[in-house]
């Protein structure tokens, strides 16, 4: 297609680059997105061979389809299609912008190589005026929209230990501190039972969420019987008071034990003291918060909650700053308009409760908004078995983002 | 060594039986010991191999070394050396008593076999005159003891579920349960902070000990520091407020977490809610709490505490009766003056904060006393890694046995 192309050293896997500059002097988007999956398993579960893409009706199975490949196909075929455009004799057209593509394989391990890449190329290669990306969901079929905040990630590690080996539950039960109970008491008092975390400052940096994006979330009328439909919950917590799902979802921090361990996990019983205990504690971030003040906040409050018979040791794991899109800029307006004029309906604002470890740090660096346009759907099995992507999404999303970029030239910029 | 032998069936591993009569009119003293042992893990901490007996300087080391082989054979080797004097044509000593010897292999899950054995053979193989059981320790190193009381034992499990699967942080952190939060804070309503339980009717039926006991107990004077360099332990706990260390190591109940698990315990992050979580809770209980009733109190607490959110299942382990000592019966001052003799020290009566569930129900079903005389010392490692056993008193112990045995004879009866 006549772009440049560059591979860019990742720590895992490289990044694919490319880059088709039309005219210097045009505003240049650039497009970001991930070739790297989930591993296919469980096998058995596929209906058709998750590296073999299989049309059936209006979808295509394979692993990848909507995570991320269909999506960052969506892009090329756009871009593609403005090319051929510009190429034809016949037509006065030519390309309206400078395209830019980054394709990491990383994203589903945290994109451990994104921040030496921005730190290394913000000024260069990555530089440009908007950025794009399409790895996120539409609310449901028919829905569009654009997401516009992501949340961030904190993920540490806890070890209590209180002697130097396990002992006899008989023989020192009474006089021997039990780390997995000092665990469990420290890990009770960092949230409350309505979900609220209760770590000192933890919500000091917390920005509300404008009347109008939240007004554009509850358009949404999430239930818990389709969370619970969805996900295979037994049941929705309680939530904080005053806050809808949505805001739950998508505008307020959390705090999740994601592993819990120590002493004795086998059959039967074995009557031990565990000598340590560990938790794997991570916490979603929203933004202002700061993974660095979140994660001194969170030690110095377990320090102050563990008693003096424990020793504590802490490890910092991944980090990931939270992100939110600026929406008075009016590119978020031409976004609307162009997936409008194609699905036919008025998009809206939403959120997305992950993150993508590539937006907040590649916005921030360059100072530019990022549109977070996704065309993959809830029941589209992300990360499961027969993993699918919609037909028709596809071929509209190609037509609407050729009419975004066709669109988006100097009078749209900030 | 001449005896009659015979396997009695257990559920798990049998018992070894052994018999050698003398004389029917002589009084017989049955031996109890067990061969089975905890698990040796982690291997890795061990400094020679866990079931390769090895000397260095004074102790032998090995997985079961003081737990509970090496005292089992002390009483093999005094009944070894009085039958050889019986034996030999130059003494005119017979032999003084009669021996009854029954070493099982489920003593370290909870004896589960020992209800059925001694309902079977109470009346033939078991009967007896005289309990005796080495497979508790002294207070410390030349201070011989016999123990008047053991703890009882009741051992659960409990699992939580919140989903069918584990989810994704991100897009359910703040509306879906965490299954370790919520152990965390059930667990955390198990005790407070010095150790009481808070399950309602706990103690409802615990009996207190005798000022003379109690007083007997004293002439110990444990130290913290005493404890913290025994059991590896940093601190010891605060404790329930009224109580001494004697008192809160063997009079009073305790609760332990042996185990706990659930979600990603491997290298790094893995940003799951995990749907399940589970931890080993037991309770050492004494004198006269009942295991069934204590159970039910849990069960029903537990449930009490959990959110309507998770499902619950439990799962019953071993159970064990609390034992307390006949005191005032004589033999126990022949059994001092027999240690006193060898030691060189007046022994003193203590308890144990442990279980040994042959004893509580066979000393109840014979209506005969049993003496609990320990060999192991408290730096021995009991169920740690790097278990020993001291030769000296090993040497010593077998020398005040079979001084015990050859003036336990008719007119030291009950």
């Amino acid at each position: 297609m006549g772009f440049n192309t560059k591979l860019l050293k990742g720590v895992r896997h490289d990044a694919v680059f490319a880059e088709l500059t039309a005219d210097k002097l045009l505003p240049t988007v650039l497009i970001y997105g991930h070739y790297d999956v989930q591993p296919p398993e469980p096998l058995e579960e596929w209906k058709t061979p998750p590296f073999k893409p299989t049309i059936k009706g209006n979808q295509i199975y394979a692993r990848g389809s909507s995570d991320n490949k269909g999506q960052i196909m969506i892009h090329l075929m756009a871009v593609k299609k403005l090319i051929e455009k510009s190429r034809n004799p016949k037509s006065n057209r030519k390309l309206p912008i400078n395209f830019k593509f980054i394709i990491e394989g990383e994203e589903e391990i945290g994109s451990p190589s994104v921040g030496n890449l921005v730190k290394r190329y913000s000024k260069n290669l990555l530089k440009c005026d908007y950025l794009l990306v399409s790895d996120t969901e539409m609310p449901s079929k028919g829905q569009p929209s654009i997401d516009i905040s992501l949340r961030g990630l904190l993920y540490a590690e806890v070890e209590v230990q209180s002697a130097r080996h396990d002992l006899h539950s008989g023989l020192y039960g009474g006089v021997a501190e039990n780390p997995a109970i000092v665990l469990s008491k420290m890990i009770s008092k960092l949230k409350d039972d309505t979900g609220h975390v209760l770590i000192p400052h933890f919500y000091d940096s917390v920005k509300p969420f404008s009347k109008e994006e939240l007004k554009d979330f509850s358009k949404l009328k999430i239930t818990p019987s389709q969370i619970i439909r969805e996900s295979g919950i037994y049941q929705t917590t309680k939530g904080e008071k005053g806050f809808s799902l949505e805001e739950r979802l998508w505008t307020r921090p959390t705090l999740d034990v994601n592993g819990i361990w120590g002493g004795y996990q086998g059959e039967g019983s074995k009557t031990i003291i565990p000598s340590k205990s560990c938790a794997k504690i991570s916490m979603r971030l929203v933004p202002d918060q700061n993974p660095n003040e979140v994660y001194k906040n969170f030690v110095n409050y377990m320090k102050k909650t563990a008693p003096n018979t424990v020793k504590l040791r802490f490890i910092r794991h991944a980090d990931c700053l939270p992100y939110k899109a600026p929406t008075q800029n009016k590119v978020f307006d031409l976004m609307k308009k162009s997936l409008k004029k194609v699905f036919g309906k008025n998009p809206v604002y939403k959120g997305v409760g992950g993150s993508i470890g590539f937006v907040p740090i590649t916005a921030k660096a360059l100072n530019v908004p990022c549109l977070l346009v996704g065309f993959a759907l809830p029941d589209g099995n992300i990360h499961a078995p027969n993993e699918r992507f919609s037909l028709s999404n596809y071929f509209k999303g190609i037509e609407a983002m050729s009419g975004f970029y066709s669109n988006l030239d100097k009078k749209n910029r900030i």
